[in-house]
């Protein structure tokens, strides 16, 4: 061995028997072998998630978004408790935040947030894998939630922030899509990107206690008023909108049997297979451009050439077009050679 | 010559001469050349795309789309008669129609469908290219601006029907976007896609006259509302909902004072030329994507197993991720051999 690994590898069956035993600190191990970005970890990720594949699947998968303020950890941290008490669930927690590179900390890079959650026996928290691009971080809590299914959990959450881009991606590894918003004067949906609101399944106003009472019920007149001038979901759902509150712990049910509602009548019209599959495809082709990407990007001859192409571009001297042609053409070139 | 080019090619410099002195055969036949599949074609398209290209850029590129029925064709051409008759403009109309290529028939295939407008002098008219993939549509569309503007017209209008993707490109390759709406009874917004009316810079109702001006004029309040929940554009730009009517010619004047009226706030703010530049570096991007796919697809080995391992995916035998990075690799490798 050249340098020390990080810690010590196992064969992988008995990563997967530790997962389909339910052990929390086999299952950590695990994802961390799949967020890993050295090869050999993840020559032995990829055996250990094609094993527990076939038992995946099982869970309800519920993304969550919202803008920081909003109260997602408050929130799921409510609602795991109430699953778990009152349903008998196992929970697991993941999230995927693209800003957790940069200064801004990550959304759950402390499990102390959650901490009632953390310390319950039925319940799972994993912080965003830091670093990468979405893609990366995209495929990596995709493969954790395989994992977790497998590791006998039946709700698994995937939270992001509602700020960029990594609601579509979690919009794609999700059964529902719950947004949270907090009602306040003026422009609610300041800080929203547009087109979140139109992929909910349902959105979730907090705080909606005390003297923000009357402004949470305004909030849920206009927004079930927005939501009725977009088209019906997949299977007929209409987006629908309810008020919670964490420290008065109401709406909570509410919401929980919208998921249930939503996940019957998706099945009753054939749609909840349907759209996994779908999802399916669309990571197995998303995974194909991530890839073909990578190599392309890691291309000594392409970096040379790339900045001075693009600056061509934009100066219009270039079209984009003919631009990314010669690149391309220098990229698959340089392979035929190599 | 192995067999008769369809067209005798002309050298580079013939086609840019014509384009630049407005001449709207010779803008025709480099259209055609662009939307050529023939690889010398494409060579000489590329020529003559980049000849052009100082001499682009001056025009205001216009976004429409609405569901079919919604009357593009009609609130076109009287948009086009009045910008032409009235503010001395040149109108060039583009089309992207990700549908053409199958049965539903293209768009904007028979030019009598802008009868008035196709006879004009200072406007110009073109179907959309049959056939291949949206980014390849969307692809020769944004050259075919280019050429446009090198000839001359300084309103160029890309039209989209609303029902799928094209929209985001159409929205990616100009300064306004308009979402053509019909008010109806009900759920409006049937048959457009979610996200859609989020990209709009302003909404217009059209066929608002006679009976339908009551439920256009509430149409006009709901939308508005809506509206009014979405973040501000760039440059602190809110969309707006305007009533029109071709057979009573109103409303084509308050819609071109809005597309002015945008335009003078963009410039004003910077955002005009940012925003070019930014979907010059979009579809930079996206070219690269596109191309290094299609020698991706085009690959026999790729061909020979995707099918097998697709269905692997699906039937949750193998993980999308490393389905997908056993064929990059097939890809990679052959390319390494050949």
């Amino acid at each position: 061995m050249k340098r020390e690994a990080p810690r010590r590898r196992q064969p992988p069956e008995s990563y997967v028997e530790g997962i389909l035993k339910g052990d929390r600190v086999v299952l950590s191990q695990a994802i961390t072998l799949v967020e890993s970005g050295l090869s050999e970890d993840q020559d032995l990720a990829a055996q250990v998630v094609e094993e527990c594949l076939p038992h995946s699947g099982k869970s309800l998968r519920i993304g969550i978004t919202g803008v920081p303020g909003v109260g997602k950890s408050t929130f799921i941290e409510e609602l795991g408790q109430f699953v778990i008490r009152k349903h008998d669930r196992r929970l697991a927690v993941l999230a995927i935040d693209p800003t957790s590179s940069k200064s801004r900390g990550s959304i759950l890079g402390d499990k102390t947030r959650m901490s009632e959650l953390a310390r319950n026996e039925h319940a799972y928290i994993r912080p965003s894998p830091t670093g990468g691009s979405l893609g990366g971080v995209a495929r990596k809590t995709r493969e954790a939630i395989v994992l977790c299914e497998a590791a006998g959990f039946d709700v698994v959450i995937v939270e992001t922030v509602g700020v960029g881009q990594s609601e579509t991606a979690v919009h794609s590894m999700v059964d529902f899509f719950l947004l949270l918003m907090l009602a306040g004067a003026g422009d609610e949906l300041q800080g929203i990107k547009r087109g979140i609101m139109e992929m909910a399944d349902a959105l979730a106003i907090t705080k909606a206690d005390r003297e923000n009472v009357g402004a949470a019920r305004r909030a849920r007149a206009e927004y079930s008023q927005a939501l009725g001038l977009f088209p019906e979901g997949a299977g007929g759902w209409r987006a629908r909108v309810i008020l919670t509150s964490a420290v008065e712990r109401t709406g909570i049910d509410e919401v929980w049997q919208c998921f249930l509602e939503h996940e019957t009548l998706m099945k009753s019209k054939g749609v909840f297979e349907a759209r996994r599959r779908e999802q399916a495809r669309y990571w197995f082709e998303a995974a194909i451009g991530d890839l073909l990407l990578e190599s392309f990007q890691s291309n000594e001859r392409v970096r040379t050439l790339r900045a001075g192409l693009e600056a061509q571009v934009l100066d219009k001297k270039r079209s984009p077009f003919s631009a990314a042609r010669e690149l391309v053409r220098v990229h698959l070139g340089q392979e035929a050679e190599s």
